[in-house]
Protein backbone atom coordinates (compact mmCIF):
# COMPACT_ATOMS: atom_id res chain seq x y z
CA UNK A 1 0.00 0.00 0.00
CA UNK A 2 0.97 3.34 -1.14
CA UNK A 3 0.67 6.65 0.68
CA UNK A 4 -0.98 8.83 -2.64
CA UNK A 5 -1.52 12.32 -2.90
CA UNK A 6 -4.01 13.73 -5.28
CA UNK A 7 -2.72 16.99 -6.21
CA UNK A 8 -5.67 18.37 -8.01
CA UNK A 9 -8.30 16.06 -6.16
CA UNK A 10 -10.70 18.46 -6.00
CA UNK A 11 -11.45 18.36 -9.31
CA UNK A 12 -13.61 15.77 -11.36
CA UNK A 13 -10.34 13.11 -12.52
CA UNK A 14 -8.36 13.79 -8.92
CA UNK A 15 -11.63 13.28 -6.64
CA UNK A 16 -12.47 9.83 -8.98
CA UNK A 17 -8.61 8.85 -8.38
CA UNK A 18 -8.23 9.61 -4.82
CA UNK A 19 -11.45 7.99 -3.81
CA UNK A 20 -10.68 4.78 -5.82
CA UNK A 21 -7.25 4.69 -4.31
CA UNK A 22 -8.41 5.18 -1.09
CA UNK A 23 -11.12 2.53 -1.80
CA UNK A 24 -8.57 -0.04 -2.31
CA UNK A 25 -6.66 0.86 1.11
CA UNK A 26 -3.92 3.10 0.31
CA UNK A 27 -3.60 6.34 2.34
CA UNK A 28 -4.59 8.85 0.16
CA UNK A 29 -4.23 12.74 0.91
CA UNK A 30 -5.67 15.74 -1.00
CA UNK A 31 -3.78 18.54 -2.31
CA UNK A 32 -5.45 21.96 -2.94
CA UNK A 33 -4.35 25.29 -2.72
CA UNK A 34 -6.76 26.02 0.49
CA UNK A 35 -6.63 22.60 2.74
CA UNK A 36 -9.93 23.71 3.73
CA UNK A 37 -11.83 22.72 0.44
CA UNK A 38 -9.56 20.01 0.38
CA UNK A 39 -10.88 18.45 3.99
CA UNK A 40 -14.10 18.78 3.01
CA UNK A 41 -13.92 16.71 -0.35
CA UNK A 42 -11.18 13.88 1.62
CA UNK A 43 -14.64 13.94 3.88
CA UNK A 44 -16.96 13.83 1.08
CA UNK A 45 -14.92 10.39 -0.49
CA UNK A 46 -14.42 8.99 3.36
CA UNK A 47 -18.55 9.97 3.69
CA UNK A 48 -18.68 7.72 0.35
CA UNK A 49 -16.79 4.91 1.12
CA UNK A 50 -18.27 4.52 4.65
CA UNK A 51 -15.95 2.10 6.42
CA UNK A 52 -12.86 2.95 8.15
CA UNK A 53 -10.79 4.79 5.32
CA UNK A 54 -7.40 6.43 5.69
CA UNK A 55 -8.21 10.03 3.29
CA UNK A 56 -7.32 13.45 4.29
CA UNK A 57 -6.64 17.18 2.71
CA UNK A 58 -4.23 19.31 2.93
CA UNK A 59 -2.14 22.33 1.13
CA UNK A 60 -0.19 21.33 -1.83
CA UNK A 61 3.09 21.12 -0.38
CA UNK A 62 2.06 19.40 2.57
CA UNK A 63 0.18 17.01 1.18
CA UNK A 64 3.31 16.27 -1.42
CA UNK A 65 5.75 15.87 1.69
CA UNK A 66 4.03 12.72 3.53
CA UNK A 67 3.65 11.06 0.00
CA UNK A 68 5.49 8.30 -2.07
CA UNK A 69 2.83 8.74 -5.37
CA UNK A 70 1.92 12.19 -6.23
CA UNK A 71 -0.29 11.96 -8.59
CA UNK A 72 -0.89 15.48 -10.95
CA UNK A 73 -4.78 15.91 -11.51
CA UNK A 74 -4.92 19.34 -12.26
CA UNK A 75 -5.77 21.62 -15.37
CA UNK A 76 -3.01 22.41 -17.82
CA UNK A 77 -3.96 26.13 -17.53
CA UNK A 78 -1.84 26.79 -14.14
CA UNK A 79 0.59 23.42 -14.76
CA UNK A 80 3.85 24.79 -14.94
CA UNK A 81 3.66 27.49 -11.84
CA UNK A 82 1.85 24.75 -10.21
CA UNK A 83 5.12 21.99 -10.65
CA UNK A 84 7.51 24.68 -10.32
CA UNK A 85 6.20 25.65 -6.81
CA UNK A 86 6.00 21.64 -5.72
CA UNK A 87 9.29 21.01 -7.36
CA UNK A 88 11.80 20.83 -3.95
CA UNK A 89 9.08 18.41 -2.59
CA UNK A 90 8.47 16.22 -5.27
CA UNK A 91 12.38 14.91 -5.72
CA UNK A 92 12.58 11.14 -5.50
CA UNK A 93 9.10 10.16 -5.35
CA UNK A 94 7.19 9.08 -8.40
CA UNK A 95 4.99 11.38 -10.41
CA UNK A 96 2.08 10.60 -11.74
CA UNK A 97 0.94 13.18 -14.55
CA UNK A 98 -2.75 12.79 -15.74
CA UNK A 99 -3.28 16.50 -17.09
CA UNK A 100 -4.66 16.73 -20.66
CA UNK A 101 -3.41 19.76 -22.70
CA UNK A 102 -7.12 20.22 -24.34
CA UNK A 103 -8.71 23.65 -25.52
CA UNK A 104 -12.45 23.75 -26.82
CA UNK A 105 -14.23 25.72 -29.12
CA UNK A 106 -17.89 25.42 -31.10
CA UNK A 107 -16.41 22.46 -32.69
CA UNK A 108 -15.29 20.74 -29.48
CA UNK A 109 -12.54 19.69 -27.58
CA UNK A 110 -8.81 19.37 -29.23
CA UNK A 111 -5.53 18.68 -28.20
CA UNK A 112 -3.07 21.70 -28.45
CA UNK A 113 -0.22 21.41 -30.62
CA UNK A 114 2.73 21.74 -28.02
CA UNK A 115 6.41 20.98 -28.14
CA UNK A 116 6.08 18.83 -25.05
CA UNK A 117 3.30 17.13 -23.34
CA UNK A 118 2.18 17.90 -19.81
CA UNK A 119 4.33 15.11 -18.70
CA UNK A 120 7.55 16.28 -19.69
CA UNK A 121 7.19 19.61 -18.69
CA UNK A 122 6.39 18.56 -15.37
CA UNK A 123 9.76 15.91 -15.43
CA UNK A 124 11.35 18.95 -16.74
CA UNK A 125 10.55 21.72 -14.21
CA UNK A 126 11.32 18.69 -11.87
CA UNK A 127 13.89 17.11 -12.95
CA UNK A 128 14.66 15.12 -9.85
CA UNK A 129 11.48 13.38 -9.89
CA UNK A 130 10.20 10.55 -11.33
CA UNK A 131 7.43 11.02 -13.52
CA UNK A 132 5.34 8.60 -15.30
CA UNK A 133 2.55 9.64 -17.63
CA UNK A 134 -1.06 7.60 -17.01
CA UNK A 135 -4.44 7.46 -15.89
CA UNK A 136 -5.70 9.74 -18.56
CA UNK A 137 -8.52 7.82 -19.98
CA UNK A 138 -10.82 6.60 -17.72
CA UNK A 139 -13.56 8.99 -17.29
CA UNK A 140 -14.00 10.70 -14.15
CA UNK A 141 -17.48 9.84 -13.60
CA UNK A 142 -16.55 6.11 -14.60
CA UNK A 143 -13.98 6.05 -11.51
CA UNK A 144 -16.56 8.11 -9.33
CA UNK A 145 -19.48 5.85 -9.92
CA UNK A 146 -17.86 2.33 -9.81
CA UNK A 147 -16.49 0.83 -6.90
CA UNK A 148 -15.40 -2.58 -9.33
CA UNK A 149 -12.85 -3.00 -11.33
CA UNK A 150 -13.54 -1.43 -14.35
CA UNK A 151 -12.03 -4.11 -16.23
CA UNK A 152 -12.99 -3.62 -19.71
CA UNK A 153 -10.80 -0.49 -20.16
CA UNK A 154 -6.87 -0.22 -19.56
CA UNK A 155 -4.91 1.83 -17.89
CA UNK A 156 -1.70 2.68 -20.74
CA UNK A 157 1.34 3.65 -18.17
CA UNK A 158 4.43 5.48 -20.16
CA UNK A 159 7.80 6.67 -18.89
CA UNK A 160 11.88 6.90 -19.02
CA UNK A 161 12.07 5.66 -14.94
CA UNK A 162 11.21 1.97 -15.35
CA UNK A 163 11.11 1.51 -11.39
CA UNK A 164 8.38 4.21 -11.19
CA UNK A 165 6.58 2.84 -14.77
CA UNK A 166 6.56 -0.41 -12.92
CA UNK A 167 4.82 1.23 -9.78
CA UNK A 168 2.02 3.20 -11.52
CA UNK A 169 1.63 -0.42 -14.15
CA UNK A 170 0.84 -2.31 -10.77
CA UNK A 171 -1.43 0.88 -9.58
CA UNK A 172 -3.05 0.91 -12.37
CA UNK A 173 -4.73 -2.57 -11.29
CA UNK A 174 -6.55 -0.36 -8.31
CA UNK A 175 -9.24 0.40 -11.15
CA UNK A 176 -9.36 -1.79 -13.69
CA UNK A 177 -8.28 -5.41 -11.60
CA UNK A 178 -5.20 -5.74 -14.63
CA UNK A 179 -1.60 -4.38 -14.62
CA UNK A 180 -1.57 -1.31 -16.52
CA UNK A 181 0.20 -1.25 -20.53
CA UNK A 182 3.26 -0.10 -21.03
CA UNK A 183 3.42 2.29 -23.63
CA UNK A 184 6.65 3.28 -24.36
CA UNK A 185 9.02 6.41 -22.95
CA UNK A 186 7.41 9.78 -21.55
CA UNK A 187 7.30 11.09 -24.77
CA UNK A 188 4.23 9.01 -25.63
CA UNK A 189 2.39 10.97 -23.01
CA UNK A 190 2.67 13.46 -26.69
CA UNK A 191 -0.34 11.17 -27.51
CA UNK A 192 -2.02 9.50 -24.49
CA UNK A 193 -3.00 13.18 -23.46
CA UNK A 194 -4.58 14.47 -26.11
CA UNK A 195 -6.32 11.33 -27.10
CA UNK A 196 -8.58 12.37 -24.47
CA UNK A 197 -9.99 14.69 -26.79
CA UNK A 198 -11.24 12.04 -28.83
CA UNK A 199 -12.82 10.77 -26.19
CA UNK A 200 -15.17 13.61 -24.93
CA UNK A 201 -16.16 14.08 -28.84
CA UNK A 202 -17.20 10.27 -28.89
CA UNK A 203 -19.20 11.00 -25.44
CA UNK A 204 -20.82 13.74 -26.50
CA UNK A 205 -22.07 11.83 -30.05
CA UNK A 206 -23.08 8.48 -28.25
CA UNK A 207 -23.93 9.77 -25.05
CA UNK A 208 -22.06 7.96 -23.06
CA UNK A 209 -18.72 7.68 -21.51
CA UNK A 210 -16.09 5.79 -23.48
CA UNK A 211 -12.87 4.29 -22.74
CA UNK A 212 -9.72 2.91 -24.16
CA UNK A 213 -9.03 -0.86 -24.02
CA UNK A 214 -5.88 -2.43 -25.93
CA UNK A 215 -6.08 -5.62 -27.71
CA UNK A 216 -3.52 -8.11 -28.25
CA UNK A 217 -1.87 -7.76 -25.27
CA UNK A 218 -4.13 -10.00 -22.58
CA UNK A 219 -2.11 -12.98 -21.60
CA UNK A 220 1.25 -10.99 -22.55
CA UNK A 221 3.95 -9.55 -20.78
CA UNK B 1 -20.21 -1.61 -53.41
CA UNK B 2 -17.35 0.71 -53.93
CA UNK B 3 -15.11 1.54 -56.66
CA UNK B 4 -11.93 1.99 -54.14
CA UNK B 5 -8.60 3.00 -55.23
CA UNK B 6 -5.16 2.26 -52.40
CA UNK B 7 -2.67 4.45 -53.08
CA UNK B 8 0.25 3.29 -51.44
CA UNK B 9 -1.26 -0.19 -52.18
CA UNK B 10 2.16 -1.77 -52.38
CA UNK B 11 2.83 -1.28 -48.75
CA UNK B 12 2.04 -3.46 -45.92
CA UNK B 13 -0.86 -1.22 -44.53
CA UNK B 14 -2.40 -0.39 -48.24
CA UNK B 15 -2.09 -3.77 -49.29
CA UNK B 16 -3.98 -5.09 -45.63
CA UNK B 17 -6.50 -2.91 -46.63
CA UNK B 18 -6.47 -3.62 -50.24
CA UNK B 19 -7.12 -7.61 -49.41
CA UNK B 20 -9.92 -7.05 -46.89
CA UNK B 21 -11.87 -4.52 -49.06
CA UNK B 22 -11.37 -6.79 -52.29
CA UNK B 23 -12.29 -10.23 -50.15
CA UNK B 24 -15.40 -7.96 -49.21
CA UNK B 25 -16.58 -7.20 -52.84
CA UNK B 26 -15.60 -3.96 -53.18
CA UNK B 27 -13.77 -3.51 -56.75
CA UNK B 28 -10.29 -2.00 -55.87
CA UNK B 29 -7.49 -0.88 -57.49
CA UNK B 30 -4.12 -0.44 -56.49
CA UNK B 31 -2.38 2.64 -57.30
CA UNK B 32 1.51 2.78 -57.53
CA UNK B 33 4.08 5.06 -59.11
CA UNK B 34 4.72 2.18 -61.04
CA UNK B 35 1.86 0.28 -63.00
CA UNK B 36 3.91 -2.88 -63.29
CA UNK B 37 4.50 -3.48 -58.97
CA UNK B 38 0.64 -2.45 -58.62
CA UNK B 39 -0.38 -5.09 -61.03
CA UNK B 40 2.28 -7.62 -58.84
CA UNK B 41 0.63 -6.50 -55.92
CA UNK B 42 -2.81 -6.93 -57.38
CA UNK B 43 -2.39 -10.31 -58.46
CA UNK B 44 -0.35 -11.59 -55.54
CA UNK B 45 -4.05 -10.23 -53.45
CA UNK B 46 -6.24 -11.40 -56.10
CA UNK B 47 -4.16 -15.17 -55.44
CA UNK B 48 -4.86 -15.13 -52.18
CA UNK B 49 -8.30 -14.57 -51.84
CA UNK B 50 -9.06 -17.03 -54.68
CA UNK B 51 -12.30 -16.94 -56.06
CA UNK B 52 -13.57 -14.49 -58.83
CA UNK B 53 -12.50 -10.96 -57.06
CA UNK B 54 -12.34 -7.67 -59.14
CA UNK B 55 -9.01 -6.34 -58.02
CA UNK B 56 -6.11 -4.45 -60.63
CA UNK B 57 -3.42 -2.40 -60.54
CA UNK B 58 -2.41 0.69 -62.54
CA UNK B 59 -0.81 4.20 -61.60
CA UNK B 60 -1.51 6.52 -59.19
CA UNK B 61 -3.47 8.80 -61.07
CA UNK B 62 -5.44 6.21 -63.49
CA UNK B 63 -6.13 4.24 -60.44
CA UNK B 64 -8.07 7.53 -58.87
CA UNK B 65 -9.73 8.72 -61.74
CA UNK B 66 -11.32 5.46 -61.63
CA UNK B 67 -12.24 5.19 -57.84
CA UNK B 68 -15.33 6.78 -55.70
CA UNK B 69 -13.32 6.18 -52.84
CA UNK B 70 -9.83 7.13 -52.37
CA UNK B 71 -7.80 5.15 -49.52
CA UNK B 72 -3.93 7.06 -49.11
CA UNK B 73 -1.99 4.51 -47.58
CA UNK B 74 1.61 6.34 -48.36
CA UNK B 75 4.27 7.23 -46.11
CA UNK B 76 4.53 10.40 -44.46
CA UNK B 77 7.11 10.95 -46.55
CA UNK B 78 6.67 12.66 -49.85
CA UNK B 79 3.00 12.59 -48.88
CA UNK B 80 2.65 16.71 -49.64
CA UNK B 81 4.68 16.02 -53.30
CA UNK B 82 1.68 12.85 -53.49
CA UNK B 83 -1.17 14.25 -52.74
CA UNK B 84 -0.21 17.64 -54.60
CA UNK B 85 0.19 15.75 -57.79
CA UNK B 86 -3.04 14.07 -57.25
CA UNK B 87 -4.91 16.72 -56.17
CA UNK B 88 -7.05 17.57 -59.67
CA UNK B 89 -7.96 13.98 -59.44
CA UNK B 90 -9.83 13.89 -55.89
CA UNK B 91 -12.16 16.74 -56.12
CA UNK B 92 -15.52 15.29 -55.51
CA UNK B 93 -14.24 11.95 -53.89
CA UNK B 94 -13.77 10.64 -50.44
CA UNK B 95 -10.44 10.34 -49.41
CA UNK B 96 -9.53 8.07 -46.42
CA UNK B 97 -5.93 9.13 -44.82
CA UNK B 98 -4.74 6.59 -42.88
CA UNK B 99 -0.91 8.19 -43.02
CA UNK B 100 0.92 7.82 -39.63
CA UNK B 101 3.79 10.81 -39.86
CA UNK B 102 5.81 9.15 -37.18
CA UNK B 103 9.54 9.23 -36.30
CA UNK B 104 11.94 6.42 -35.25
CA UNK B 105 15.29 6.38 -33.83
CA UNK B 106 17.12 4.61 -30.67
CA UNK B 107 14.31 4.88 -28.07
CA UNK B 108 11.27 3.69 -30.77
CA UNK B 109 8.72 4.96 -33.22
CA UNK B 110 6.98 8.64 -31.76
CA UNK B 111 4.91 10.97 -33.47
CA UNK B 112 5.96 13.85 -34.83
CA UNK B 113 5.55 17.24 -33.36
CA UNK B 114 3.00 19.05 -36.49
CA UNK B 115 1.03 21.92 -36.97
CA UNK B 116 -1.14 20.04 -39.15
CA UNK B 117 -2.24 16.48 -39.15
CA UNK B 118 -1.42 14.57 -42.64
CA UNK B 119 -5.15 14.45 -43.09
CA UNK B 120 -5.41 18.05 -42.63
CA UNK B 121 -2.84 18.19 -44.91
CA UNK B 122 -4.46 16.52 -47.67
CA UNK B 123 -7.48 18.45 -47.38
CA UNK B 124 -5.42 21.33 -47.62
CA UNK B 125 -4.04 20.27 -50.72
CA UNK B 126 -6.57 18.98 -52.27
CA UNK B 127 -9.80 21.39 -51.36
CA UNK B 128 -12.22 20.00 -53.38
CA UNK B 129 -11.93 16.24 -51.85
CA UNK B 130 -13.51 15.46 -49.01
CA UNK B 131 -10.66 14.04 -46.65
CA UNK B 132 -11.64 11.40 -44.05
CA UNK B 133 -8.99 10.44 -41.51
CA UNK B 134 -9.59 6.53 -40.73
CA UNK B 135 -7.84 3.01 -40.35
CA UNK B 136 -5.07 4.07 -39.40
CA UNK B 137 -4.92 1.47 -36.07
CA UNK B 138 -5.31 -1.91 -37.00
CA UNK B 139 -2.04 -3.50 -37.55
CA UNK B 140 -0.95 -4.46 -41.31
CA UNK B 141 -0.54 -7.94 -40.45
CA UNK B 142 -3.96 -8.42 -38.90
CA UNK B 143 -5.36 -6.95 -41.69
CA UNK B 144 -3.29 -9.67 -44.16
CA UNK B 145 -3.89 -12.18 -41.95
CA UNK B 146 -7.27 -12.49 -41.05
CA UNK B 147 -10.28 -13.15 -43.11
CA UNK B 148 -13.34 -12.94 -40.78
CA UNK B 149 -14.41 -9.61 -38.93
CA UNK B 150 -11.43 -8.01 -36.56
CA UNK B 151 -14.37 -7.43 -34.11
CA UNK B 152 -12.50 -6.59 -30.94
CA UNK B 153 -11.26 -3.71 -33.00
CA UNK B 154 -12.54 -0.56 -33.50
CA UNK B 155 -12.17 1.74 -36.37
CA UNK B 156 -12.06 5.33 -35.14
CA UNK B 157 -13.45 7.78 -38.56
CA UNK B 158 -12.51 11.75 -38.36
CA UNK B 159 -13.97 14.43 -40.95
CA UNK B 160 -15.86 17.56 -41.56
CA UNK B 161 -17.73 16.08 -44.36
CA UNK B 162 -20.87 14.59 -42.55
CA UNK B 163 -21.67 12.08 -45.75
CA UNK B 164 -17.82 11.33 -46.61
CA UNK B 165 -17.52 10.07 -42.81
CA UNK B 166 -20.38 8.24 -42.80
CA UNK B 167 -19.25 6.34 -46.05
CA UNK B 168 -16.04 5.47 -43.96
CA UNK B 169 -17.91 4.40 -41.17
CA UNK B 170 -19.57 2.15 -43.31
CA UNK B 171 -16.70 0.68 -44.72
CA UNK B 172 -15.13 0.20 -41.43
CA UNK B 173 -17.34 -2.64 -41.14
CA UNK B 174 -15.85 -4.69 -43.79
CA UNK B 175 -12.60 -4.95 -41.22
CA UNK B 176 -14.74 -4.99 -38.10
CA UNK B 177 -17.63 -6.08 -38.84
CA UNK B 178 -18.99 -3.11 -36.98
CA UNK B 179 -19.66 0.55 -38.03
CA UNK B 180 -17.21 2.61 -37.12
CA UNK B 181 -16.66 5.06 -34.52
CA UNK B 182 -17.09 8.69 -35.02
CA UNK B 183 -14.38 10.65 -33.60
CA UNK B 184 -15.41 14.05 -34.53
CA UNK B 185 -14.08 16.89 -36.65
CA UNK B 186 -10.90 16.20 -39.54
CA UNK B 187 -8.49 18.03 -36.84
CA UNK B 188 -8.57 15.19 -34.50
CA UNK B 189 -6.52 13.02 -36.94
CA UNK B 190 -3.66 15.16 -35.15
CA UNK B 191 -4.61 12.93 -32.19
CA UNK B 192 -4.95 9.25 -34.09
CA UNK B 193 -2.25 9.16 -36.46
CA UNK B 194 0.48 9.04 -33.70
CA UNK B 195 -1.31 7.11 -31.45
CA UNK B 196 0.27 4.26 -34.20
CA UNK B 197 3.77 5.09 -31.75
CA UNK B 198 1.61 4.09 -28.99
CA UNK B 199 0.60 0.73 -30.31
CA UNK B 200 4.16 -0.03 -32.46
CA UNK B 201 5.83 0.55 -28.66
CA UNK B 202 3.06 -1.98 -27.49
CA UNK B 203 3.99 -4.58 -30.44
CA UNK B 204 7.67 -4.48 -29.23
CA UNK B 205 7.20 -4.78 -25.85
CA UNK B 206 4.14 -7.48 -25.20
CA UNK B 207 5.52 -8.99 -28.80
CA UNK B 208 1.64 -8.60 -30.01
CA UNK B 209 0.12 -7.36 -32.82
CA UNK B 210 -2.22 -5.03 -30.78
CA UNK B 211 -5.09 -2.82 -31.94
CA UNK B 212 -7.57 0.01 -30.27
CA UNK B 213 -11.40 -0.64 -29.43
CA UNK B 214 -13.18 2.14 -27.72
CA UNK B 215 -15.27 0.83 -24.51
CA UNK B 216 -18.59 2.27 -23.84
CA UNK B 217 -20.30 3.25 -27.38
CA UNK B 218 -21.85 -0.88 -28.43
CA UNK B 219 -25.30 -0.77 -28.56
CA UNK B 220 -24.91 3.60 -29.25
CA UNK B 221 -25.74 5.49 -32.30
Amino acid sequence: MYRIAVIGGTGPQGRGLAYRMALAGHTVTIGSRDAGRATEKAEEIAAKIGTDTDISGAENASAVADADVVILAVPWDGHAELVSSLAPDLGGKTVISCVNPLAFDDHGPYGLTLEESAAEEAQRLAPEAAVVGSFHHVAALTLWKTDGPISHEDILVCGDDQEAKGVVMDLAATVTGKRGIDAGALRLARQLEPLTAVLINVNKKYKTRSGVAITGVEGKS
